[in-house]
């Protein structure tokens, strides 16, 4: 029994980049979230470009694996599901997805060895009609209206970000204890119970009529905390220290 | 009656940054998702920085309306949850959350007009201990283990993009039809039928015993197109005239 899942990563494809610099940027997010296949349609400035390497930070294997095509088409070849990212429409009847719902949708496509590539244009006018004719949906990052334009590594990276999320499915949340664990209701009962022995002795709880309700608020905050077992043992130290004891 | 809804963003603050042109970087990406408020703690090289203002590529406003402190203390006074944005735990006992995770559990928090600010540490060696233990839970963005230190401006962008979607929740679909609209099922199964009759014709579908079969599968093909009218009155336009009929 092996896990069926293939760790892959859709294709990225800079349609005519002008800048080293952005190449690199890109590069240098897409070995950050994983990714390794770069593909590049005609650089203005030529292949290789030293600006890229400066600017990859360390992501040359990415650069160095980079293929150099002339025509979009032959880029796309071996491709089942081509995305273009542009914010517009382009006046075509075509399906337009979030990053992640494009990532959702084709996440079990790539997981049994689906092949998916992610257009992106030239940083001056993005792609052309017959750049985005050539795919099977469009990408749309959400933007602010009045200052859409971002730059190409950053969309680069926001997509990237998506698949990845869609397709690891990392975790969204995790309670770090370290060496010691949350602690049991028995240890949080016990330490709540002591506290409040404490603050009778102390005179904070002589109110009869207020007690029940003091004390129930006071419960409530140390009962949203997560405490572990190591904090229970430091504020009961804490607090019999405030009273004196030893 | 009105919607309760605060378009509210989190305030972005940078501790301790050293390159204007990533400060730069960071207000572009935060503008681009609608975020107007940077925080800058101790820049390394002052404020105000002109690299920032050359790479914000027209976010000023940005850059104008920050506020710059000199203590990290001073800048969060007025947050009500502050995240510490960091690859590392810090050996402490706290909540670690992807930029998804966090999003999800401070939407409404947001939505109801709490104030959360999130941490960036400085370029070279991120948050230190002393910043991150002011911070109320940590937010870790997933990475390739072997190629994990990101550009500052690319977290940012990262985690903004992540709270965006949250707050916004823009739509992850949409099919694109433009003046036309996706055809009904009358319209489907007519044209459907026009072209069985047409294959009939042209003895493509001579065979009685395959007809079926044959018949199912292309109806399949243009039941899962979404065509729209207008694309189906093309398609019956080019199969006629295939056919050599006007």
């Amino acid at each position: 029994m092996e896990t069926a899942r293939v760790n892959t990563r859709p294709v990225i494809i800079l349609v005519a980049p002008q800048l080293g610099q952005n190449i690199g940027a890109v590069a240098r997010i897409m070995l950050n979230f994983g990714y390794r296949e770069l593909r590049i349609v005609n650089p203005r400035d030529g292949w290789p470009n030293p600006d890229a390497i400066v600017n990859a930070s360390g992501a040359d294997e990415v650069l160095e694996n980079a293929q150099v095509y002339a025509r979009l088409e032959d880029a796309i070849a071996d491709l089942q599901y081509v995305y273009a990212t542009t914010p517009r429409n382009h006046d075509m009847i075509k399906s337009i997805e979030s990053p992640e719902g494009a990532a959702l949708y084709h996440a079990s496509f790539m997981q049994e060895g689906g092949r998916v590539g992610i257009l992106f244009g030239c940083e001056r006018a993005g792609l052309t009609n017959d750049d985005v004719v050539l795919s099977q949906g469009i990408i749309t990052i959400p933007t602010n209206p009045e200052f859409s334009s971002l730059n190409l590594s950053h969309a680069v990276g926001v997509v990237c970000y998506a698949f990845m999320m869609a397709l690891d499915a990392p975790e969204k949340w995790h309670f770090r204890t370290g060496k010691t664990s949350i602690a049991n209701q028995e240890e949080l009962i016990a330490f709540q119970t002591h506290l409040e022995s404490l603050l009778v002795e102390s005179g904070f709880l002589r109110d009869e009529k207020k007690k029940p309700i003091m004390v129930r608020n006071i419960r409530n905050i140390f009962n949203r905390m997560n405490l572990t077992s190591q904090e229970i043992q430091t504020l009961r130290g804490a607090f019999k220290s405030l009273r004196g004891e030893r």
